[in-house]
């Protein structure tokens, strides 16, 4: 086939960057692209000075530009996102017309040889490039570009979700938020759960986990049968008697022909023209039925004409669902969007977030307590060891203990205490002057401010709380044979408190009944969640992350919004 | 502190089989949890044999049990969804009741030896577990269990999605899926990619992919507002005109006292009075005006009372807002769900599904095409290497040439070649005598009967079909020198047809500003994508796959409802 193109003749493997300093010393193409990456440069153990000599094209973004020697060559910091560091570009006015370079955001393609830049002149880069040719230049007007070299306020920056991520500090948050993810994917499928996607839309809610989003075509096809109405305005009640008239004359002259004895052709005919009557009436009848508005029945807003068949919601949580699957293939997770329609404005709230939900079956409230702590300390890890660069990045610009909160997090095994020794030491702290905004006594919920008081105050390390008093708990987590108390535990760490919620799951189906009986709660809608407890019930425990937290808690930024690509809130969904 | 819990002492490292016949001779007990993964023992290369001797605890679920003997012992096939194969498990009457371990679906744990089996047995099984203790037992009534021993069809199992992973077919399906999902990530990541989470309620379309959902909270307001005025009605007209008289008449009174020269304090109290009667004018006034139905400005829907202050969505695809992070971080991908309002009934639809599109900056059309088959074949491998035996069970169930489709990707080039010389292919196919459905000649946008024709007929193998005619392409892919074609991609495969869309982007701000105008689009709604264009525009590429259509491809199910967890379409979202 003439035209056809040959594969690539050889596939190159993926850039690894050893960490022990015996890198290769040539340089690692990236391998769908004919550039190479930044930081198969810069990321080496050597800083790329073992590469001095070599060709390479790189492509990325200039952070700042200047010209030197009256205009005689400049340098470009040049960032293509694989890596926190910038690449030094040295580029010859003999070259390319330096004017249309140095701005800040220009998108740059350049051929050069990596050099060894002269000593004394003050810089860290152990490498620069000098560039033999301009590829390819994507300019950019200094007057309108949205983020110039100037730094802008991250709250400034959530203006241009499109532009931010060309920011040293929103690039570190996506690569350490893709390090944490990857870290929970390879942290479960090495554990041996398997991932199952949850439904987004759904028809049930997790006992009322929050406000929820509804899912619906009906608006739209409101919307059209409106204009509709409005184009073709409905048939009249006369309309109606008209139509009702015509059939009944032609009624009467099928049956005046019948008596008359006429032929079957003239008589077939007029039946033909008494039916076509009749059709048109129904039709005016069912047309004259249209009304504006959401369609309604008894009342009510008729769910049967939307897209499911009956009203449809965001999903809470997934973990009712995903308790299904744990309940014939032992450990799961699901890693996904969820969703609260509440009209929360703070810092720690969004409309859609990510949470990552495992469930074990036959494991009790230790065991869950054991897997949640394993699996923060192997993110913590991870972003140690993958991620110390943008970590840095973090510490130096943001929150000076980021890394030392991942090292202490990775080292020490977490605090574990009863809810009642957690109330008791309160209570102590109570009396011995501490001052909480919520009183403290058995049954309350702790607060943010005494979750934070135990883990950074009384404990300085991760904490686990577990036994929690029923009535502050949702139906589903397994009554304690005290009767008092439900197993359940929170992780509670230093800076952003709650970050996991837990249970064990009531597996008797007698008990659950009577939870959801003395909850008051509806048990129609949960007669499928019920099943798993009357066929082949199953001792099981699980637990959910909220993902956001994580990052919050890696990066040490304050604001929920900058940790997400595309943060959703009141009044706001941009893109 | 007396309660609190100690951490485990030893983490025991997660289990791996090793897949070279040196396993060790120690079985390995999960890490969360008491039991033993019957993974763990039949996965082995010896199948377990190497473990005779050992006392292990395993829990899972009765698929088949029977008693024998005469009520003496009876033997349990059992799962616990780790793998495909059963542990079949001896248990003697002088151990437990055993009426009440065989029916199908009862949940077990037991304590146990693990035994070679007495030859001649006619059994595969290269170990069993005689049981020493019966743990815990999560009885079934066998007369309402749904998904009982006799084989379900898939069709009717779709009604139970609560309880169907507990069958052969979906949890074979279930661990294929996990591990294409698993293999995406992990391939995505060693090749640099970053895993960005685009949004899932949008404010954009992607050039009208098809119809969307609404994500709205506004008809939960309208209900809560019409039951709150049919209990408490809204003020009548006279109702307002007698709060204004109110209003008057106060305002009268202040007059007079003023004129008459009343004391301060009076005046200050006819005042006071006056401003109660004007407040409640104004809440008489406003509530008045309450309306049932959505609220609406001039006509229209007033979308400014949303949750998000306008018109919002569920994501049809994440490619516009992930190109970018790809114009910022390089090279990005993102892998959630994506939705269709579509009235599809096919075995092909859903209307909740999951996509992955990565976006590749600096990289063209065939750096594209790179990426998608490496891709592809790398999928293929991983579940050779790693679900060969749930591929067996897909393979002896349901479709006898998956293995083999698997293998002839992993190993073989794709075919490449231009929308022009498919078209040829296919004119030349039809003079000889092959009959298609839907016309062919150069324009159309190819049928599945020619996509399938093309890759399983003409080559027999995936084939990578670009250079599409711009007619029947998206306005953001890139123009070709030719002026009439477009820089896009298809690979096809057997069995499916399309499993992957894809295209070099425009990056040139004059050539896509021409094609949005050329096709009727309106430029507003595309200025933070244009903007990508204006700044620092980079070349780049990217690609969709759809993640159940490569489920249906690896499996061989021809139903897509079966190979996700909780299909959506019209009419149902169970659970």
């Amino acid at each position: 086939m003439a035209d056809e193109v040959p594969p690539p003749a050889h596939q190159v493997p993926a850039v690894s960057i050893s960490s022990d300093g015996t890198s290769s010393s040539t340089v690692q193409k990236a391998r769908f692209s004919d550039r190479v990456r930044i930081r198969s440069i810069l990321g080496r153990p050597d800083g790329g000075a073992g590469l001095a000599g070599q060709k390479v094209r790189i492509s990325g973004w200039v952070k700042t530009g200047r010209e030197q020697g009256k205009g005689a060559f400049a340098f470009l910091e040049v960032n293509d996102g694989s890596c926190p560091a910038n690449l030094q570009v040295m580029v010859d006015a003999s070259v390319s017309d330096l004017t249309k370079l140095v701005a800040t955001g220009t998108c740059v393609t350049v051929d050069g040889c990596l050099k060894i830049p002269p000593e004394g002149k003050g810089t860290k880069q152990k490498v620069e490039l000098s560039v033999v040719e301009v590829i390819d230049v994507g300019t950019v007007d200094t007057a309108t570009y949205p983020i110039p070299k100037t730094k802008l306020t991250l709250e400034r920056l959530r203006e241009f979700p499109h532009l931010r991520s060309r920011t040293n500090s929103i690039s570190a948050i996506a690569r350490i938020r893709h390090a944490l993810a990857i870290a929970t994917h390879t942290f479960f499928d090495e554990e041996g759960f398997l991932y199952i996607q949850t439904p987004i839309i759904t028809t049930s809610d997790c006992e009322g986990a929050g406000e929820m989003f509804q899912v619906t075509t009906l608006i739209s096809h409101t919307e059209k049968l409106e204009r509709d109405l409005i184009e073709n305005p409905p048939p009249t009640e006369a309309d109606v008697e008209a139509a009702r008239l015509i059939v009944k004359a032609r009624g009467e002259a099928v049956a005046q022909l019948k008596s008359a004895k006429a032929s079957k052709e003239t008589i077939t005919a007029s039946v033909a023209e008494l039916n076509e009557a009749k059709a048109s009436l129904s039709r005016t009848e069912e047309r004259s039925k249209l009304k504006p508005g959401l369609p309604k029945l008894d009342g009510k807003i008729d769910y049967t004409q939307d897209f499911f068949g009956r009203q449809a919601f965001l999903t809470v949580s997934g973990q009712l669902q995903v308790e299904t699957y744990a309940c014939g293939l032992s450990d799961v997770y699901t890693f996904g969007p969820t969703f609260r329609a509440e009209n929360s404005h703070t810092s720690r709230h969004l409309a859609e977030f990510w949470m990552v939900e495992p469930e074990l079956a036959f494991a009790d409230l230790e065991d869950d307590m054991n897997c949640a702590e394993a699996y923060v300390r192997y993110m913590c890890k991870w972003l140690l060891e993958k991620r110390y660069d943008d970590m840095e990045l973090m510490a130096k610009n943001f929150d000076k203990g980021c890394i030392d909160r991942l090292k202490l997090v990775a080292s020490t095994p977490f605090g574990r205490l009863t809810y009642t020794k957690a109330i008791e030491l309160l209570e102590e702290a109570v009396a011995k002057g501490k001052e909480f905004v919520n009183p403290v006594e058995w049954g309350i919920d702790l607060a943010s401010e005494h979750e934070r008081y135990l883990t950074e105050v009384v404990f300085q390390k991760p904490l686990i709380v577990y036994n929690y008093p029923k009535g502050i708990k949702a139906f589903y987590m397994r009554l304690n044979d005290d009767g008092k108390t439900v197993a359940a535990m929170d992780v509670l760490v230093p800076k952003v408190g709650e970050l996991i919620g837990g249970s064990q799951r009531e597996e008797r189906i007698d008990v659950i009944m009577e939870r959801i009986e003395e909850m008051g709660l509806p048990v129609e809608p949960y007669e499928w969640y019920l099943d798993l407890r009357r066929y082949g019930t199953a001792k099981h425990s699980g637990f959910g992350l909220g993902f956001e937290r994580m990052v919050l808690f890696a990066t040490g930024m304050d604001n929920i919004r900058d940790v997400i690509p595309f943060p959703r809130y009141p009044g706001r969904a941009d893109l």
